[in-house]
């Protein structure tokens, strides 16, 4: 019983080891991360089309679930950016932002796609987010960073604008340009390119005056905290809030509320869908960030059980006014490199966060919404990537395609279009190549006994054999390529008497291609060609035994091509060896 | 010029050699094939929910488009029973059976199922058909077999019943059955019973009599028309119409209507889908027959050319007052049998057909209804197999499971959902099996340079070198499989300092596996592991050449595994070989 409850509870396995040292470093980590994480929280709330608290909470039970029933060490779950702009997308198809039904549908997401994880963790179902190629994965990425930048211009600029894809957002982004608010701008232009030089330049300054890289580079990610303290005293000193600057406003000083998610039949079927990919895209991530840095201290995570950390993290965030959320990329690194040495840490960012969401909200009052646009803005530029899609280019024409279509997509049509599109091509691609497997017809290089493709070898062959290789199992999506790659080989030799399968590289065969192989017996009985097989493997040997394939066969089952070949030429057509010879012949009856 | 067109319009290539021989034996061939599609076509379009003109029109023009682009010599096209279910399912989900809307949806649905098996044509797309696997469409067909043979009682009884699946069906004919009538319950069991003889008992009868095998078995195939001339005359004789049997009344005395399918973009995004499976289903039986027969004389049928000979049918039949058509099984035997030698024996049976059309109709006006129930019963039932079920379950679990989902969705939910569970279960089951390859940790054979799986065999390994033989090519569903073996497996030998993948079964490595191996590059980088590769396919490396794995890659790619083994055992740990000496020692460079 022990070792199953340790497995779906590892908080039982670490916690036993806990001491003073791990204590004191995960408390370090735990103190940046909140730093980090408090405008983060707030700013991709806002994106989500919520009220920025509701960041907060998303950022207190969550990490406590995921602390308690996740396996990675260092992952810093919370709101994330893509998340963030997926569930705008998705509930922004049943309410409109900023209503009460509108916060009511981003808990239904996130009870949705922790169910979903959850459930994708008991059944072991996460080879499902294998469906999500690389290409794809980060094709979206860089499409969403895109876009939540330039949704993000509405702050910085002090205008309104809406829409889930690129054209509507830069119409409406240019409808409005002339209701620029001046005071805002400036605010946001300033923030943003502070952040970018923070980001940049910050650490080299900081090691020049003597700190060590590692120190410096903590300190560097702390730069958002310096701009929302700079950006609200410049908001409070110079009054800009008279000025039309938007600003944070009230956010209530309180502990996460007890919510009750919907029960609404049609509106769980609306949102189903897009939870269902919301969640996966959150796990591909979330596991990709887990797994390196896992790997760092060659320590191990357990992608099931992850699946099931996520979704226990989404449903806690349903029962505590929060929205959905994933492990982060950029924190997860900052909690890592922060000395984080167990989920604790996220324990005592979970307190850090209750303690800002109780005490520290009146600070946030006059924060500029445009500041928080530009943490959003530099951060999610940093996901763009445009140097991966050349080398992939360069690499295979099929990703690639799989790729721009991802990007295409989803700024053309918005991100649920994206991801389906990406998926379905790759999966088609895939599909279609695994559907016309490589077979060639070999015959014997002379004085060996190897048999080799006719087309690239000098090779003996014969008239009225013909000996197809194929280089691949046998399944129902190349049976019906089977069968037509054999009756035209057929079809083009009108000598032959004797068709030779050799299934060297055959490691399965499925019942729709046993069904193929009856067919082709059937048929080239029809037309007076007998059917052998050689070189088949044991467990294939074994399994056809379950079938009525091998009584029906015209022809032989032989061990080796080499025998089969020989056999059949001395076989006169009128006098074919019988099977029982052969298996004499290898004094195996 | 002329290889194309003659590509796509394959009656250039047959017409030009037909001779009177030919004609002759197409012309009985089409005259056997009318004298069974006459009944049956009515009947298949009172199973679709439509007036049995429909039937009639649907075995003209079509048959005529297949004609002339089809690549079968034997197939006979036409209204089938599935389809037709299938048509009744999708039709009724927009209009009412009976009415006019009715039978405006059926025009759109074989306008759309036409365009789609076009597209697929000219777009060498036919491989999508793959994804019905041989248990999915075996279990579909018997299920859809069981349904229309249950719905066809309510015209024996002579009562009404409605339902798309068994459980609505069961129950309305339950709760009905006290409305039926003697009268029709005489006529229908009498049908289906002196049919079932017909199927049976007849042949050996003839045989007796002293006919040969073949015209025996081709006057047995004519029983329905038989049944159907004792029926009518049994109901004008005995006035049965006046007792409340059913009959088929009035049918219209003309040729084809131009008709027109409705251009309305709500309906045709409506009946899509419904309107893609149809066609798909109806691809995939059409073409099993073709190639069945195409082999028995070493004929070939060209699977995309076939989808533009059934989408040119279904185009057709749009457009003359008809319903979605394909390839029957049944009437397809009959016309081989019979000897047909090219298409030219379907435009035969289309002027049958029109002359029928023209002046047979007021023939059939008295023609029960539960006779033609009862041809349909006896011909559906022949499509459900029960003994297919047993083997597949021998054979492969899986399988039969794909098989069962198929048979119980359809039954207790329709068609649509049948297909598509079955489709979707096949598809997670490849996907799952493909993510998760098979690999081994291998050592050497004693004193040989053969490397086997260390579970199997004894061999000789090194703590400080771990090699994995993956026996798959390397995509992006295996991707994070690989990432997650590897780690594991370096996780459980803390003393490797050298990982080696060996890849002889590796035919190709797409972006995201690509993408693994540097992400395991550089973790086992971070733990201090060098990383190697073994036995590289040319085709591979050609393309690793063309990224910047190779320039990243900590380790070596050896040539073969056993001097991979040998370069890292004498190596100190210190002192790792450079890549250079070893294709030095090779006479390489």
């Amino acid at each position: 019983m022990m070792p199953r409850l340790a497995h779906y509870l590892p908080v039982l396995e670490w916690g036993r080891a806990y001491g003073s040292t791990a204590l004191m470093n995960d408390l370090v980590a735990a103190g940046i991360v909140t730093i980090m994480l408090i405008p983060q929280s707030l700013a991709y709330a806002m994106l989500a089309g919520l009220p920025p608290e509701v960041g907060l909470y998303a950022s207190i039970l969550p990490i406590l679930a995921y602390a308690l029933f996740g396996t990675s060490r260092s992952l810093a779950v919370g709101p994330v950016a893509v998340i963030s702009l997926m569930t705008l997308t998705a509930a922004s198809s049943v309410a409109s932002p900023g209503s009460a039904e509108f916060v009511a549908a981003a808990l239904v997401l996130a009870l949705l796609s922790g169910l979903f994880l959850l459930l994708m963790g008991v059944l072991k179902l996460g080879f499902l987010a294998n469906l999500l190629s690389h290409p794809v994965v980060s094709g979206f990425i860089t499409a969403s960073g895109i876009i939540i930048a330039t949704s993000q211009l509405k702050a910085i600029f002090g205008i309104s604008a809406s829409g889930e894809a690129m054209p509507e957002l830069v119409e409406t982004l240019i409808a409005n340009l002339g209701q620029t608010n001046p005071a805002t701008l400036i605010i946001g232009v300033l923030s943003t390119a502070f952040l970018f030089w923070v980001r940049k330049g910050l650490k080299p300054l900081l090691i020049k005056a003597g700190l060590q890289p590692r120190p410096a580079d903590l300190m560097a990610k702390a730069g958002p905290i310096a701009a929302v303290a700079a950006a609200t005293l410049a908001v409070v000193l110079l009054d800009l809030e008279e000025r039309g600057v938007a600003i944070v406003g009230d956010i209530p000083q309180s502990l996460p509320p007890l919510t009750m998610p919907l029960f609404d039949a049609g509106l769980w079927q609306q949102l189903a869908i897009p939870a269902l990919l919301l969640s996966i895209i959150g796990f591909v991530e979330s596991v990709s960030v887990a797994q390196t840095l896992a790997a760092k201290k060659r320590q191990r995570i357990d992608p099931d059980q992850e699946l099931i950390g996520l979704g226990a993290a989404n449903v806690a965030a349903s029962f505590s006014g929060g929205y959905p959320v994933t492990g982060g990329f950029a924190r997860s690194v900052v909690n890592f490199d922060a000395g984080a040495e167990t989920p604790a840490a996220g324990a005592f960012t979970a307190v850090g966060i209750a303690i800002a969401a109780l005490f520290l909200t009146p600070l946030l009052y006059s924060l500029p919404i445009a500041t928080l646009a530009a943490t959003i803005i530099v951060a999610v530029l940093s996901l763009v990537d445009l140097r991966t899609p050349l080398t992939i280019w360069r690499y295979s024409r099929a990703d690639f395609a799989a790729m721009a279509t991802t990007i295409v997509v989803t700024l053309l049509m918005g991100v649920e279009p994206g991801v389906i599109a990406g998926v379905g091509l790759s999966l088609a691609l895939y599909l279609w190549r695994s559907s016309r497997p490589h077979a060639a017809i070999v015959g014997r290089v002379p004085e060996t006994g190897h048999f080799r493709n006719v087309k690239r070898h000098k090779v003996i062959t014969d008239p009225r054999i013909l000996t197809i290789r194929v280089d691949e199992s046998l399944t129902y999506l190349n049976a019906r390529w089977l069968e037509e790659f054999v009756l035209e080989a057929v079809a083009d030799h009108p000598d032959v008497k004797h068709l030779v399968l050799m299934s060297s590289a055959v490691n399965s065969i499925d019942a729709s291609a046993l069904e193929s192989l009856e067919a082709i017996n059937h048929r080239l009985c029809d037309a007076g060609i007998k059917l052998h097989l050689s070189e088949v493997k044991g467990p294939v040997m074994d399994r056809l035994e379950r079938s009525f394939f091998l009584e029906e066969l015209t022809g032989q089952v032989f061990l080796s091509q080499d025998e089969a070949f020989a056999a059949l030429l001395l076989a006169g057509e009128d006098m074919p060896p019988q099977r029982e010879d052969v298996w004499l012949a290898r004094g195996l009856i």
